[in-house]
């Protein structure tokens, strides 16, 4: 590996001003503005590092300035100098003992840290010369658990026990990388089922999903119960009773509020019950998840760190651990979740959508796939069909299935263009104002 | 009261460069510089609201950053049109859809929306020319369950249980205002205890405060256990079997670490043991608490919000909450807190220390113990003599107790000439650099 030196951190505020059109509605979010705190780490051997966190509007600016903050802890390093201790790295820049109190791993700081890991990350696999997936699979067991943060969650997941998880299915890896290369990961499409579009526009996007492969369909619920059950009624409708149907309410019911509204959702056969209430609260997920059983509870674009996602395991209280590639703290505190799920035989259908986490989340998945869970049952990757055109390598989805990228880092990077276009306040999208 | 209308937000970033001389270190926070985003509300009638969120150096900049963020939500309003519906504007506040992405109501954006809250509550109480703990005993059970944020803790407390826990002792209410006025609230001090001071300068600042009176006593832990050994069997020889002794091991330990250290310390008999793990495991804090009982588990100083406390008393994972006033939403969240303590019959032993922290927390537990508790057993507030100096009304202890504050507001105004000296990084404190 070349001394790539980080000489300096670019941050960048890009917004998309979704909100105009209603893309992306729901009960909790009703005018959400994609946006990126957008990170590059530069260096002098012209290989840069990309990597963001994803916002919805206001508050990015908060995360582009604490991107400012951490920067101090990568400016100066080398790659390898980073990577021959990936998790010391990680303590380094989450556990700055000031900027700590902020967090500790939670919100603004995190969110941050995430833009410079995954940065670091892309740069690595570009200097690898490989997609990020592929990276993780060429590593050994041994250099993947060295990248691991296992600091708070040992009562759960132990080294050893990890070693033991990524050597099970070591002799059949190259047959799910075969795999995943000729028929890619399944996906499902939440772009039908947002509350700001008409009924009409809904059976319409239904029909082309249908017709486009997919087999598992997302419905926003939560703002009004009987706007729920009509709505359910049409997408059951128009999707048949053999494709799936996820409800999700986006944190907007307390726990005995979310335990009746599922009650009587009951009848369009939910796949899963997405965010019933706040996402700090392990126990109510456990007290709804045990109330509305068969059906399964799903959580974790909001979950803040490993910590409550070894919890929500512990708890019993998820049957789908949907991690976020950025609110978690970047690739490596998403090994330890990817790790602990492996344990507690829980799913992992990540998070996306947005702008950039379907590119992120590819890689993940299709790692989670060959190394780690080495299964596909109950598992499935969120799609929404937005704002792909301002990346330098888009998702490719074929047959309703995510095709792994060949390119090499984290297919993050976004179009010059769009970087310029979409800069927030200074931006042409954003000219005569927000 | 008159129509004060809030003209603008001022957001000063605030440092005393206390890591020069280790006050405040311990295992986890070696070197802090006590800080404050501090936010002024200015209005046209020359009366002002004080606020502020604490912070311990690096990272100041982005609660700083974050109040400016969120001032719109106040800026324009009359005071009036705040106070006439508290728990709509708190919910105003903390759910803006875009902004709360970034938390939701976790780490910089909710430290930022405390110092506002706040300083609302500093501008109510000198509207009313009250102390804050006056303005909140002379409201009504109706008027102070309208404060309270009751979103996602309904499944613990609903408002009906609320009032009849603010309804239950009002016959003996005058008794303990009365009480209050002349003995004081119990403090107990950290001022011995810093991991950085030397084993002799322990042993003075213990004698020094048994000499002004204190009965409870704090020592940090969790850097090294035979340190930690060694240094309570010398603060025990100094203040002797009667006095109490708490161990606070700001989130070193791992859950099975936390449990092997806590039975190792045993004989030095802790009245509580602090911080032993993540605040943000609720699990590994009840499986704690259970190993190591009858010791008590006491945590809170970064707890998130009232949705992890209505966890940690669900759980039976806490004998003690220590509240922060600041890391909760304000005063609103704190009074959601403060009355589930109150139904799960938790003692609450606010964080204190820092600065301004002290001066915040004596009106809450005042009022607790007017107004919600109606105890003073197993009930102690935090005491740290730094930095008192610069606020316009300082704390007062008299016998190791604080003195109930006369002065209206919420005694968090600072000096002016000391906002001036300890501007970051433009002040004459900071010249030279930090």
């Amino acid at each position: 590996m070349s001394p790539l030196r980080i000489t300096g951190v670019e941050a960048l505020d890009v917004r998309f001003p979704t909100s105009r059109d209603l893309s992306g509605s729901d009960a909790m979010n009703p005018a959400p503005d994609y946006s990126a705190a957008y990170a590059v780490l530069r260096t002098e051997e012209g290989l840069d590092g990309h990597g963001l966190t994803f916002t919805i509007g206001r508050g990015n600016e908060l995360c582009v300035a604490a991107i400012r903050s951490l920067s101090p802890f990568v400016v100066g390093r080398t790659l390898e100098s980073i990577t021959r201790d990936m998790a010391a790295f990680w303590y380094a820049l989450t556990g700055d003992s000031q900027l700590r109190w902020v967090g500790p791993e939670k919100g603004v700081i995190h969110l941050a840290a995430a833009a410079i890991v995954n940065a670091v990350w892309d740069l690595w696999a570009k200097a690898e010369a490989k997609p990020l997936w592929k990276l993780l699979v060429d590593m050994t067991p041994e250099q993947i658990v060295a990248c691991v943060p296992f600091r708070y969650i040992t009562d759960a997941l132990t080294p050893e026990e990890a070693l033991e998880i990524l050597r099970r299915n070591e002799g059949t890896r190259a047959a799910r990388e075969a795999r995943m290369l000729k028929e890619g990961y399944p996906a499902y499409t939440t772009s039908a089922g947002w509350l700001g579009y008409t009924d009409e526009r809904v059976r319409e996007l239904c029909r082309e999903a249908v017709a486009q492969g997919f087999t598992h369909f997302k419905q926003k619920v939560g703002a009004d119960i009987e706007d729920d059950v009509r709505r359910a009624a049409l997408i059951r409708e128009e999707i048949g009773a053999g494709r799936k149907l996820m409800m999700d309410a986006n944190q907007v019911w307390d726990v005995e509020e979310a335990i009746a509204s599922v009650r009587r959702l009951a009848e369009f056969d939910p796949y899963w019950v997405e965010e019933p209430t706040s996402p700090d609260d392990v126990l109510g997920h456990a007290r709804i998840a045990e109330a509305v059983s068969p059906i399964r509870v799903a959580t974790g674009e909001h979950c803040q760190n490993r910590v409550v996602f070894k919890q929500l395991m512990q708890a019993g209280a998820i049957g789908f651990c949907q991690l976020d590639a950025c609110r978690l703290g970047g690739v490596n505190e998403v090994l330890a979740v990817l790790l602990m799920a492996a344990k507690f035989g829980i799913p992992v259908c990540p998070h996306a959508g947005g702008v950039g986490l379907c590119e992120y989340v590819q890689h993940l998945s299709i790692f989670d796939y060959i190394y780690v869970s080495a299964s596909l049952e109950d598992r499935v990757l969120e799609y929404v069909d937005h704002l792909h055109e301002h990346f330098v390598e888009p998702v490719r989805i074929e047959n309703g299935r995510y095709m792994p990228p060949q390119a090499p880092g984290y297919s993050i990077e976004m179009r010059p263009e769009s970087l310029q276009e979409f800069a927030y306040p200074s931006g042409p999208a954003w000219e005569g104002g927000a």
